[in-house]
């Protein structure tokens, strides 16, 4: 079977590092719960939005972003027994694309480079599983459509779902 | 229709920068005719073939490469129409990424970013047409398959071929 899986907000918290720079550079204390059912740019003030969405452009913020628990474990699992492709849709962010390799290397170091794939959108993806975060990529994707919760999509419907690692380790390694 | 198009070999003259850049560190005068049916590697002593290898490793070297001849032109025509995605199998290259991203940025600007695939493996690609230099690739994938004439494919046999862009445009732009 053909997995493919998304990066931020699957595997790495991106959710939780624009949060932790957020506080840092503006000297707050914002935290997840309030920006729940959000992107966290739409629960800050309107002048502190773009600096948010610039995080993303800044070499070395998808380095340093913390694993989502379990990821590492399950994923292992995974990909000792399906085909496990990591699938980001990077290329807006030029000066992402060696961070989130070199983010592999460090935390998902049996990710082999042939299974690494930095897109733009995930139309051309041919396979039989999609994890996600975003109804853009999963609405378009042939095969079987999974959501993976984060902060911001809690409201969205029509996808099946999983809300960890767990979940997703209990769907797909029957 | 979706084409993908493969940037080595196909958009970028990757075999004359290898030869190029051979000539420059060995004080030699190695030509294109004398690596007929090979890869450049194979076509100089066994003690300069590592050096040609650690080419692609090496920062700055996919950066300095020269667009193919009418590459520019064709492709333009090419993505009015159609919707083209560039696909490198560029991961074995990690310093290969942000090279391979500026140097379409600045031959191939009309190649919108949500159109560049960095990827390990082709196996993945969903769509009607692949163009690319490498069998391997071209054998893997489901739609039409067109092999571009490159001086190390030369005597490989099995796939449609094309020689140069005013083909490709014969045969996708009627």
């Amino acid at each position: 079977m053909t997995i493919f899986v998304d990066m931020d907000e699957v595997m790495a918290d991106t959710y939780n590092a624009h949060i932790e720079q957020y506080n840092k550079d503006f000297e707050t204390c914002l935290t997840v719960e309030e920006c729940h059912g959000k992107e966290v740019w739409q629960s800050v003030p309107e002048e502190h939005q773009k600096s948010i969405r610039k995080h993303a452009h800044n070499e070395g913020f998808f380095r340093m972003i913390k694993p989502i628990e379990n990821s590492q474990r399950v994923l292992k699992e995974l990909s000792e027994v399906h085909d496990v492709y990591i699938a980001s849709a990077a290329m807006e962010f030029p000066l992402s694309l060696l961070d989130k390799y070199r983010w592999l290397d460090e935390h998902f170091p049996f990710i082999h480079w042939k299974k690494r794939i930095l897109c733009g959108d995930k139309h051309i993806l041919k396979g039989d599983v999609l994890i996600d975060d975003r109804s853009f990529n999963l609405e378009h994707f042939d095969g079987r459509s999974i959501m993976f919760t984060s902060p911001h999509n809690v409201h969205t419907k029509g996808f099946e779902r999983v809300d960890n690692w767990n979940e997703v380790r209990e769907l797909l390694m029957k």
